[in-house]
């Protein structure tokens, strides 16, 4: 009879979100080893029973699977460096933003010595790390993730292997992140406007969360629509959000609320309606981002 | 014994919203009436057993309660203006978009013809409503409210009185819809750019969507570091922002998507970062938005 022992896992890097990860793995029973290049940021794991190395190469050393989280590709390759003999045959998996360029070069880095490389990404916050829904993909070479793929799967349920291309996952990393910081920014103009009433931004949650699913739920006809180029059954037409845009002065009228950051996404509008797209979806704006800005 | 009928309700203006309405109440069993300048646009809801009524003057006096669905508050008191002496004592309801001062002026408008005012807004596409869990939150008359609850209520199962004041709803309006287009426009250009790549903007609905999700989920921890004014806690600073804020050129010359828009994004990032609150939540952002715009 034999017995499958849980995989051991090192973890390189021991910022809010590699503690997470480390974390899953000890509370799933896998022997877990840690670095960091300041070592303290290591004892709270340390404490719930992982070892943590005293050079990168004993990290390295400690296990067939190295996940790094670090802040870059660049610093993922210069914190390696010293372990790179010793990565050759083991299995790489990097998650931390970065280009596409970044995640090939990595790639090319890895595979140079001798390593299996994938390339991933968490998609959600450190707390998420472990649960049933957390969405976490990777790209690359495929025999890493089949094997892997159990191990992974500590990290979150939702786990996902986008193509056999290292920087696949760095592409949709930029795509679907590309509005985080804007849908923010959105609600904080709107927490400084509800304030500005006297209001509490808490009175506007449970409005704003109604609102993201609504906005969620517009998501698959719009793919469509640019997945089709067909942007002629508008529900929610260019001409109608240009009118709504007039709206955003009001705003700063009322509140003092600084709102020339949509500036250009008003010219956006204003480009879709002079390029034909004024009674189409919404959606057709994919058209006017894909050609080069006019100059300033 | 007494019987209750369901309450006769007038609709104006037969838009997408205005029609759903108008049929989520002739399915209820409503006695509806509907008008619209052009009388064409009714004629599916005629067909569905409501009563287009030929003039607005009859519109209005059918019902006790007029919902106007028309494009903004100015188009309302125009439409409604020859029917100002057969308001009077009615409940007027208004459903557009406009600023809070247009819903002031709507306010004055209405309760000088002797009409009891309510201003709301379904936060929801036209499809959702009649749902149970479909937002529209009004403010003005509570009476009206309190009287016409269980009606208003179906139109959608989350149905909310903001307060008395009558521009209450134009500013939540405000304050929550200022999400909406920018973070579209964060998909789009998502969209543009794995299209680039050669894939459909289908491949990356599912994981938009979670990301949707991770972002709801971040909002009552936003809303309270605001309220509270401490950004010290910071799980994503300012600075880390900015460090992805780099990425955004690499989009552009991976996949040649138009970028442009998220520079006064940039610029409120480093406008914080100068403010001091570079290893603060994201959400000290708030604090930059407060401020009049530097004169550029």
């Amino acid at each position: 009879m034999t017995r499958n022992f849980p995989t051991a896992v090192t973890i390189v890097g021991m910022g809010s979100m590699g503690r997470a990860l480390a974390e899953a793995f000890v509370d799933a029973g896998h022997p877990t080893t840690v670095w960091n290049r300041t070592p303290a940021k290591a004892e709270p794991l340390v404490a719930k029973g992982a070892v943590h190395a005293s050079t990168i190469e004993a990290a390295v050393a400690a296990s067939p699977l190295i996940i790094t989280c670090l802040t870059t590709f660049d610093d993922t390759s210069t914190a390696l460096e010293p372990a790179a003999v010793t990565l050759s045959g083991r299995a790489l998996v990097t998650v931390n933003s970065g280009s596409p360029a970044g995640a090939r070069a990595m790639a090319a880095w890895a595979t140079d010595r001798g390593a299996r490389f994938l390339a991933g990404a968490v998609k959600n916050v450190p707390t998420a790390v472990g649960g049933r829904d957390t969405l976490l993909y990777y790209s690359g070479d495929k025999t890493v993730f089949d094997e892997y793929e159990a191990t992974l799967r500590v990290l979150g349920g939702d786990t996902v292997h986008l193509g056999v291309e290292p920087d696949l996952a760095a592409v949709y990393e930029m795509a679907v992140g590309a509005l985080l910081l804007p849908a923010l920014v959105g609600f904080f103009q709107g927490a400084a406007a509800v304030q500005a009433r006297g209001l509490e931004a808490g009175s506007m949650v449970r409005f704003a969360e109604k609102w993201l699913d609504m906005i969620k739920s517009l998501l698959p006809t719009y793919a469509e629509e640019i997945d089709t180029g067909d942007y002629t059954d508008a529900a929610s037409s260019v001409n109608l959000f240009l009118a709504g845009a007039a709206h955003d002065a009001d705003l700063t009228t009322e509140t003092n609320v600084d709102t020339g950051w949509l500036a250009p996404l008003h010219d956006l509008l204003k480009r879709a309606a002079a390029a034909g797209h004024g009674d189409h979806s919404i959606s057709a704006l994919t058209e006017v981002l894909r050609e080069p800005a006019p100059r300033t």
